[in-house]
């Protein structure tokens, strides 16, 4: 069964684009830890980060990092935290999150967003790409 | 004033070495999330992981890579996973923490270690390299 990232890359299920290219697509999490939160997801469906191929890795790392610029500049922030879990859906996703505290970035506290807030945000970010 | 992790790199702070080349330095947190908790620091000393020049970034992701790869290979996990926050040390470093749970990458949980273990840890990993 496709994984639910794999059913927003393809449009069945929607999702609040960022930006994408062949390999990859990065979107808002939908239930943020904080307003930016985003995910860079590669389209090829693996489950653990450190099983990508060297290559397959490397493009995702450079890529996370143009959009964490694009990021920066879009949400005020102290600086862009990273952090590749994925003990809850198994298929490789980076996690960019716009950190005030410390606490922006244990996956506890989530905020609560308006579509318009989420499409003005994703919009913001795709801008400065 | 040098930031704890040029101390450590330069030797002045003594830490539990995993490995290292001309541009980083691997060692053990010592106060880790997890057993195996490694950090891999650029010994050039910046403080936003998205301030490093696209290369620094490319060689610091690259090299992380190998190190979490023989990291999964000395700690039984059911993967590792890789944070970048940096509010506490103004010095980019990249953790690396075997996980069993997602409380072990939320910085609030700690496990003690007898410096006997850390040596035998550390060891373990840089003979997988």
């Amino acid at each position: 069964m496709s994984s639910i990232f794999t059913k927003i890359i393809n449009g069945e299920i929607p999702s609040y684009k960022v930006a994408e290219n062949d390999e990859f697509y990065a979107f808002l999490d939908i239930n943020p830890n904080a307003k930016g939160h985003t995910l860079v997801v590669p389209k090829k469906e693996v489950n653990k980060l450190f099983d990508l191929e060297e290559d397959a890795y490397n493009s995702l790392m450079s890529y996370s990092r143009k959009i964490a610029i694009a990021l920066e500049e879009a949400v005020p922030c102290k600086r862009i935290g990273m952090a590749v879990i994925g003990l809850e859906v198994p298929h490789v996703h980076v996690h960019l999150i716009p950190l005030q505290e410390m606490e922006d970035i244990q996956f506890n506290k989530k905020v609560k967003l308006e579509p318009q807030e989420f499409i003005k945000i994703a919009k913001a970010i795709s801008n400065n790409l």
